[in-house]
């Protein structure tokens, strides 16, 4: 998501420490304790996770954003809801934040497709990061991702793949025959409206 | 490929017994010695099947179709090439004419999409047919695959991935970049000037 610096965007997060901990690393392994944890990386403004949250009151969900101005948004949103939480931290550091297997669930949504060959590995779905989302997620547990960039589609379903991952409910046009359960996320809205393509698929890891 | 019953096609089969083997299991493993083999399943009228065997003359090709009608075409533009051969049989019979293990690629250009669901076992990815090129193909064998039809194609994927196999060199249009090996077929032709989509995968068996 690209942004202009917002003042005082740390200050709303540090305000908030109920649901922008400040110690995220001391939570590791205690999310969620006997209910399904599903995190999303780079949760942008958050409508999608606070939506989410309301939809299903019993999931635990994690939104992880490391622009403070973005995230800074996406707090302001969210009221008491007490099953959602945000890290201001980097993907790259996703052990430190959860134990392994913790996770059940996590959304790739509309994230940044670094077009650029030499820019791949910070693509979120670079094998790098798809082996660290091994550690973190559950047997059985999946990676939905929706995007409207064909190419990083493509290369993500590839590298899926190729580390192991089994896809399903995949889709080249997911609005053609939205789901019912489908929560549209600020860019897929606007996509939606220009009647551009969003690329769907689940990868999940074999049992 | 839909086609009317041609009069005296199975006569033209059985003229050009050095390209249709009257009894092609006699053949099982011995196809190819010493020399790459690839099958293409449904070969119609052999346009890609012709072309290739004349681009890559060190490389055994083997046009699989079950209608004479068709495929009494393709051995007509058939001339003396030593490299290609034809399977007037069944896909089903697979395993009657290759031994395990001994087909290095397996082509699977713009088949049958077979779009109702109660047909789901008639379309040459289901899981059933999946699992027996596994059998006949080599160690990092894969299977090529070419189509127009969107669902039969997230179908495949899904397929594929959910069997075991790894997919590479996915595109969702081939045309937009038609890479320079690119053989076409009688309907991607078609297809190409009526500006359609064509997707493509590759998917092996991980070494």
């Amino acid at each position: 998501m690209r942004l202009r610096k917002r003042p005082g965007a740390l200050d709303v997060l540090r305000e908030r420490p109920d649901i922008v901990p400040q110690k995220p690393e001391q939570l590791r392994g205690q999310w969620a304790v006997n209910q399904p944890l599903h995190v999303e990386l780079g949760t942008g403004k958050g409508r999608f996770l606070t939506m989410m949250a309301e939809k299903y009151p019993s999931i635990v969900f994690i939104g992880m954003e490391k622009m403070e101005s973005v995230l800074s948004y996406a707090v302001e949103r969210t009221g008491r809801e007490d099953n959602v939480r945000f890290i201001h931290g980097d993907v790259a550091d996703l052990q430190g934040y959860f134990a392994n297997g913790e996770v059940n669930r996590i959304y790739l949504n509309f994230t940044d497709p670094w077009p650029k060959n030499r820019h791949e590995k910070r693509r979120l779905t670079y094998p790098g990061f798809l082996n660290l989302y091994k550690e973190i997620l559950s047997p059985r547990g999946a990676i939905h991702l929706k995007t409207d960039n064909e190419d990083f589609f493509t290369y993500s379903v590839e590298q899926f793949s190729q580390t192991g991952y089994h896809l399903n409910n995949f889709t080249l046009d997911l609005h053609a025959d939205e789901p019912e359960e489908n929560v549209r996320t600020e860019y897929e809205q606007k996509f939606v409206e220009r009647k551009q393509r969003i690329f769907r698929v689940e990868a999940y890891l074999p049992g």
